[in-house]
């Protein structure tokens, strides 16, 4: 079984949460975006292990992504830069100098449609963890991920399951969404010793019970993310506490 | 027939070459990566008519992709950006508003894999262009691109049939290899009016002629993009204009 470095954090903070900092300046009123997303930071870092940045929103506010992941690190927690990469050899090797070398970030997902040539250059990187898109949570999940292939499989089965025979340095975990919990128990029987990243919770409706059912293993194996149901909340300290809390009780 | 805007410069510059902006350090060794960048459109914008911002060695290598993007506009060019990007709705919409409202390209690549709900917010704004990844010109494009379906399709197919059937008020470009002729030809029945954004040629291997035989339509509907064998060739605006002149006798 690998050892997933984030194993250590659950066991010490009773927690498998991650937050996922989506800094989206609509919601965003009585600060500027990158205080926002210290004072997240601040506000949850007792009951959060890990944190998704994810890039879209970073882009957008012009933050860079480099000073948050830089101070979620100092504070101990695993970082997670959510760009959802992948491009030919030379460029994804960019995209992995980029994140894994001049941010430092401990994970970062990637999008598997270009293949294992787009995936490899972030495999590469010891002691840093690779999540690639497996079945997403969204409602366009069922226009291509569960699409059926002539050999009886479902697109999102035949990609994890071919992303598991390749040559790996890097740490391999899959995005799950919370809003599949069949497709969930079949993904945990695929991969069974796979940390699977797990958004769809909380806003978009997916069950903390279900997935725990569904996915946890005997590792954890699960690293929950909760973004707009904890960080626009009137209270992100109590909205991460209530779960870290539900979490603690299945650990 | 949609009218891309791309057309009119076309047939002004007598061109339909892209030339690519990846500006990897390891070969740029007597100037800036940005200053590398103006000096690259400087000496090929008489002979390209759109410039491709490789987002993945602008954040690698810390240059501001808006200030090159901005400069390629003032000098008249056509301005991807290359980001491959793709997530579920409101992060998709952070990344259009970034590319097409904030830096105020003309076009975007994204990737399929998270279906509709993740390229709707890049399809929504009228003048500007979605390019949709159809099948790629790296070796990994095999592993899941061309997966046969239950249908009979490839997954490539499906995906460029089914992406046309969405709403858009954008106009739709698709990535096709030059590395894969025969597919290009079935890919140009399948999308007759449509422009493809061709990588491939040159380090990568294909054939230009190649590609006019079996993509080109009544419209062009190409643009061809060229990164390596221009921007680091000894003389770009050689390299550049030796394949203008090219492009000139097949208009």
């Amino acid at each position: 079984m690998p050892h997933y470095p984030i194993i250590d954090l659950i066991k010490e903070k009773k927690s498998f949460l991650c937050v996922g900092l989506d800094p989206d300046p609509r919601y965003i009123t009585n600060q500027s975006p990158i205080n926002f997303c210290y004072s997240i930071i601040n506000s949850t870092i007792d009951y959060a292990v890990a944190y998704k940045l994810n890039s879209a929103f970073f882009e957008y506010c012009g933050i860079e992504i480099n000073v948050i992941a830089e101070y979620a690190k100092r504070r101990g927690a695993f970082v997670i830069i959510d760009g959802k990469r992948g491009d030919i050899g030379n460029s994804s090797s960019a995209y992995a100098k980029a994140l894994f070398e001049n941010i430092n970030a401990d994970a970062a997902t990637v999008s598997p449609y270009m293949g294992y040539d787009s995936i490899e250059p972030f495999l590469q990187y010891e002691n840093k963890t690779t999540i690639l898109l497996g079945l997403t949570s969204n409602e366009g999940s069922n226009d291509f991920q569960m699409l059926k292939l002539e050999n009886g499989k479902r697109l999102y089965e035949h990609v994890i399951e071919t992303s598991l025979t390749w040559q790996r340095k890097s740490d391999l975990m899959f995005v799950v969404g919370a809003t599949r919990p069949n497709e969930l128990k079949s993904i945990r029987s695929i991969a069974p010793d796979n940390f699977f990243l797990i958004p769809g919770i909380g806003v978009q409706g997916g069950s903390l019970q279900e997935v725990i059912d569904n996915g946890m293993n005997d590792n954890v194996g699960l690293l929950i993310n909760c973004s707009r149901s904890i960080i626009y909340s009137d209270n992100p300290a109590k909205a991460a506490l209530d779960i870290q809390k539900q979490m603690h009780g299945y650990l």
